[in-house]
C-alpha cells in the first residue's frame, strides 16, 4: 500500500485524508498534539523539530510531505539522506520558508514582484520610505502567515521592535513597495518529480484584516499570464507537490508574485467540490509521483467563504440544522478546532452560475453558523 | 461534537469517513477486525453480537447506524432501552434483514413486486414450478447478499440441501416469479427521523453474475413510478438514513420491487462525486436528523464502475500509474482490502455527457487495473 507522511496535524492534512481513503493511500500524519485537526491519521505525535522522532516516522513511509512549511532544511536533508523521499524538496522549500530567498530567487529568473529591497537599518528603512512611501509593506522572512509577519509601515518607529531582533526573523527584513492592487489573485499549479504540471483556473481572493474570506473560481481576470508566472516558478524553483503563488493585479492590469506557498492553500479549497482532482487528491498523486488528475470545473463557478471563530463556544456544529436547512446547496466544511475568535475554523462552498446569488447565499449560510445560541 | 457509530467496517462504513472529516462529525466504527476498510475509524474491534461491547460502543456516541444489515433486532431494542437512537430503527430494519417479512408488507402496501410464494415442502416448491416455470428463483430470507441465498430453480433437488436446514435459513423459503426483465434500476432515497426526504435519480444497475457491474445515474427510464414506489416503502416502513430499492423494469414498463437496502448501497456510489451531496454524507445527515443536502447532479451522466478482485495479489494500485496516465478524469476508489477472486475492491466513477464513450474510457481504466504485472 502506499504511504504518505505528513509533518505537520492542521486543517491542510485533515483535507488530505477522504483522498487517501478514496485512493487506499495510507496517510500518517505527524501531528503536534494529540487532539490535531488531522489527528484521525496521527501516528506520531511530537515535536517536529525532533530529529529522532521525525526520522523514525519517515522511514515507514514512501514520501514526507507537509501541512506547514516549518520543517528546518537541514532535517529534510536527511531524511533524503536516509533514503526517502521528501516533496517538495528541501532546495525548493527554503523559498517558501524565506521571503528574502525567494525574492531573490524571483528577480534571477525575471519574474515581475513589487519593488523590493533588504534591511538591517532604520536608514535602510527611510531610504526606502523616501523613494515608495508614504507606506511601505516590511515583512519578516522567516515565521509569517496570515497576516503575521506583515506590517504597513509609514514610520520606521513602527518596525523598532523586529529590527532589535533579527537574528529571530531570518536576519534582515523585507521591504517592499505596497502595491496599489485592483484585485489579489491566486494560480494554483501542481507539479511531479516527473515534471508534469497541472493548473486550476486562476482565482481571486478576498481578504479582510490580512486573512482570506472568500475565493472566487475562476478569477474574473485573465488567467494566461498567471499560468506563465506559475510555470516558470515551479520549474524555476524545481517545486513538487502543489504550490500557490499569490498574486497582485495592478491597475494597468500587470500581474506581480506577492507570496508563494508550497502545499495545499486556502486558495484552493473550492477545488474539492469545484473540481474533477481537488488540490489535496492532486497533491497527494503529485508527491507519489502518480499521474496527476484533471482539474476541470464541474460547475461554472466554485465560491469559497472562510469560517472564523466568533467566540470561545461557538463550534459551528450547533448552528448546522438552521444553515443546512436554509442552504441544502452548500457543503460545510469544519475542521474539528476548538472555537476561538478569528481562528480559522471551517470553510463553506457552493458551485453554481450566478456568482452574486452564492455571495447572497454564502453569507446567509456564514451568519446562521456565527449566530451564537448563547446570546 | 456530534457523534455516529457505525456497526460494521466494510467499504460502506470507509465511504462514510469522508463525509464525517468534512461536516466535523466523529464516526466511530465498530469492525469485525483490525484491518477492515474502516480501520481508520475503529473504536472497537470485535463481534457485533457481544451485547455488553455493543452497549459500550453505543454509549459514546449520539446514534448507532449500521455498515450492514445483520444486528439481530433484540440487541438494537436493548441500545433503544438505554437510550441511543438506533437509525434505521429496528421496526424497519427486520424488512432488510428478512426477505419474507419484507414481502409481506410490500403486499399490505399494495406495491408492485414479482408474484411470490412461502415454501417450507417440496410440495410447495412444485406448485409454484408449475405456476410460474420452468424456472422460478428461490431465496434464503436470511442471509444472503451479493448473489448468495438466491437460485435460479427448475428442479426442487437444486434446493434440498436448503430445505434440510430451513431452521437457519428464516424457517422457510421465499420463491419467486423469474420475472424477464428489461432492465435492473435502482432508486435511493434518503428519509430523516423528522420525515423530510430527499431522491436521487433512478439509476440503471448492471449485474454480471450476480453481482453488481456497472451502474449508470440516471437510468435510461422513466423514474416517476420508482420515486413512488421508493417513498411509499420509506413511509410505509419508518425507514430513516438512506435505502436502495432494487427494482425490475418488465417487458411492459411495469417496476416491481427486487429488494431493499436500508443503508448506503452500491447502486449509489456515484453520488460521491456525482452528486452535491453523496448517500454518504445524506446518511449522517439523515440518521443525526439533520437538514438534507440537494441530490442534484453534477453532471449528465455518471457511470460506475466496480472493481472485482482477479487474484490474491493484485491490489490494483501497482496499476495507478497506467491507469491514471490513460483516464486523468477518472475517480479512483479502492477499499484496502485484500486481493482475493471476485472481491469488491474498489470501484471507478466517471462524469461526462456521453456514456458511450464513458463506458469505453471506464473499460480501458479497469482492464489496465485488472492486468496483474506478474503475468
Amino acid at each position: 500500500m502506499l504511504k504518505v507522511g505528513v509533518v505537520g496535524g492542521g486543517q491542510l492534512a485533515r483535507m488530505m485524508q477522504p483522498p487517501a481513503i478514496a485512493l487506499g493511500i495510507e496517510l500518517r500524519v505527524f501531528a503536534e498534539n494529540a487532539d490535531s485537526a488531522a489527528h484521525l491519521s496521527a501516528s506520531t505525535v511530537g515535536n517536529y523539530l525532533g530529529e529522532d522522532e521525525l526520522l523514525a516516522f519517515a522511514q515507514e513511509v514512501d514520501v514526507i510531505t507537509f501541512d506547514h512549511e516549518h520543517v528546518p532544511v537541514d532535517l529534510l536533508r536527511k531524511i533524503e539522506t536516509a533514503g526517502v523521499a521528501v516533496h517538495p524538496k528541501p532546495e525548493a522549500l527554503v523559498h517558501a520558508q524565506n521571503k528574502l530567498v525567494m525574492r531573490r530567487r524571483l528577480r534571477e529568473l525575471g519574474l515581475p514582484q513589487p519593488a523590493w529591497t533588504q534591511a538591517n537599518s532604520e536608514a535602510e528603512i527611510r531610504d526606502f520610505l523616501d523613494s515608495y512611501g508614504p507606506q511601505i509593506i516590511v515583512k519578516t522572512p522567516i515565521g509569517g502567515y496570515d497576516g503575521k509577519g506583515v506590517r504597513v509601515v509609514s514610520d520606521v518607529s513602527q518596525v523598532s521592535d523586529w529590527l532589535g531582533n533579527l537574528a529571530d526573523l531570518g536576519g534582515a527584513l523585507l521591504l517592499e513597495q505596497k502595491v496599489a492592487f485592483k484585485r489579489e489573485l491566486a494560480q494554483l499549479i501542481a507539479r511531479s518529480p516527473s515534471g508534469q504540471t497541472q493548473f486550476w483556473p486562476l482565482v481571486e481572493t478576498i481578504q479582510k484584516s490580512g486573512v482570506c474570506s472568500e475565493v472566487i473560481a475562476p478569477a474574473r481576470a485573465d488567467g494566461a499570464a498567471a499560468y506563465e508566472i506559475a510555470l516558470a516558478v515551479a520549474q524555476g524553483l524545481d517545486v513538487t507537490g502543489v504550490m500557490a503563488v499569490e498574486l497582485f493585479e495592478d491597475e494597468k492590469g500587470n500581474m506581480l508574485v506577492n507570496e508563494l506557498a508550497m502545499r495545499p492553500h486556502n486558495s484552493g479549497h473550492f477545488s474539492i467540490e469545484g473540481s474533477v482532482t481537488s488540490q489535496f487528491e492532486q497533491h497527494l498523486r503529485a508527491v507519489l509521483d502518480l499521474p496527476l488528475g484533471s482539474t476541470r470545473m464541474l460547475a461554472p463557478v466554485a465560491l469559497m467563504l472562510n469560517l472564523l471563530g466568533v467566540d470561545d463556544s461557538n463550534s459551528f456544529q450547533e448552528q448546522y440544522p438552521e444553515a443546512m436547512l436554509a442552504a441544502p446547496d452548500i457543503k460545510f466544511h469544519l475542521y474539528g478546532k476548538a472555537p476561538r475568535l478569528g481562528r480559522k475554523m471551517g470553510h463553506l462552498t457552493i458551485l453554481g452560475e450566478d456568482l452574486e446569488a452564492m455571495i447572497q447565499l454564502g453569507n446567509q449560510a456564514r451568519d446562521l453558523l456565527y449566530k451564537s445560541r448563547t446570546h
